[in-house]
């Protein structure tokens, strides 16, 4: 399949097969692409919940009560159900595990080099902490990256996907603990396998122009 | 190749070969992604700008320039540059637009679908624009997830990529008029091919662990 094909083979899908899972070696490459994202000065911002059994996706489903109820069956009924969480903060010493992570994964020769990295990413970090003051969101970008390549990789394997912000943040936070351990929900994103019949499937996509969203420098 | 091998081949290509460029028919498959991105609600808040000539290559590095000049080197000997640009503004008019667009793709089979549609994605967008008060950033969140999957698509093509926050967004809304056009740059991504000798292609990639970045709920 190519990146053409697969643009066109995804789509927001509304209805799961609830009998159809993912071959673990087929999630196993998710997994890779959750871990192995790029995300701006390799701050890797997440952590991930996912779910892969009816009591998982029960707890996950726990942020699609009252009015998010309109995500809950996609929830339950999909084969696994990622919950992307940024981290609620970044300071110097997450700064420093990063650092010496690359450097226990060898990525410095030298201390010298080790010392100009920091630098300059706690110069880039700090210009979204106190300068531009928006720290949370530029951690969230980084997500949504790491969630773009998610989705064009799950089409790629012939898994479905449904990505889903509107998802009760504060209910997961609770369910989960996350705000203590550093962290916050974002978004939810279901994979499995679209059920016949899901209307969405059916529907033309539809999208902007080239003309209004190219401009061509030749 | 499959996804964990892609996770591994792609990397923040440092050094381009000036003298390779991007065939036609797998820029077009890059562009096919850039168009049929998913985004929340459909909003498409976009526009690119691409450079596959060293006239626009050399027009973009304006953003290239000062403090931001370390990209410069980057910019000129890519195959190809893209800037993403998001709206700077999202509005009800804009809403229409869309709602129209999807009905002439066929994706409404009456009226009172068309309203509803209308109706659930205004709900969402002023939910942004005038409770959670973060519209640009929500906007520049779907930039990201387009990018997540441009970087992943372009490792799947064998295509070498770069993703640059670091760039001078204020001289590039100047250089393409952006502002007046209902735009803003927000981050650039130059393709091509790595040059033998990138010091980044022969470091190691460093990632948290997995126990640090997931929980399964098994």
């Amino acid at each position: 399949m190519n990146l053409t094909e697969i643009a066109h083979f995804r789509y927001a899908t509304k209805v799961f097969d609830p009998d159809k899972r993912i071959p673990d070696q087929l999630f196993d490459q998710i997994k890779t692409l959750l871990r192995f994202s790029p995300s701006s000065v390799n701050s890797q911002p997440w952590h991930f919940i996912i779910a892969d059994s009816p009591e998982g996706r029960q707890r996950l489903s726990q942020g699609a009560l009252g009015s998010y109820a309109y995500n809950e069956r996609k929830i339950l009924d999909a084969s696994h159900v990622i919950l992307f969480c940024a981290k609620n903060a970044i300071d110097d010493e997450y700064l420093l595990h990063l650092l010496d992570t690359e450097d226990q994964d060898g990525r410095y020769a030298d201390a010298s080099q080790k010392d100009l990295v920091h630098q300059v990413r706690t110069m880039f970090v700090n210009l979204h902490r106190f300068d531009f003051k928006d720290a949370q969101h530029w951690m969230e970008k980084q997500l949504y990256l790491n969630m773009g390549a998610i989705l064009l990789g799950a089409g790629s394997l012939g898994v479905d996907a449904l990505p889903m912000e509107g998802i009760d943040i504060q209910a997961l936070n609770e369910e989960f603990g996350l705000l203590k351990q550093g962290y916050t929900a974002v978004a939810m994103v279901a994979l499995g396998y679209r059920k016949a019949g899901d209307f969405n499937a059916a529907l033309p996509k539809s999208r902007r122009s080239e003309a209004e969203i190219f401009t061509v420098l030749s």
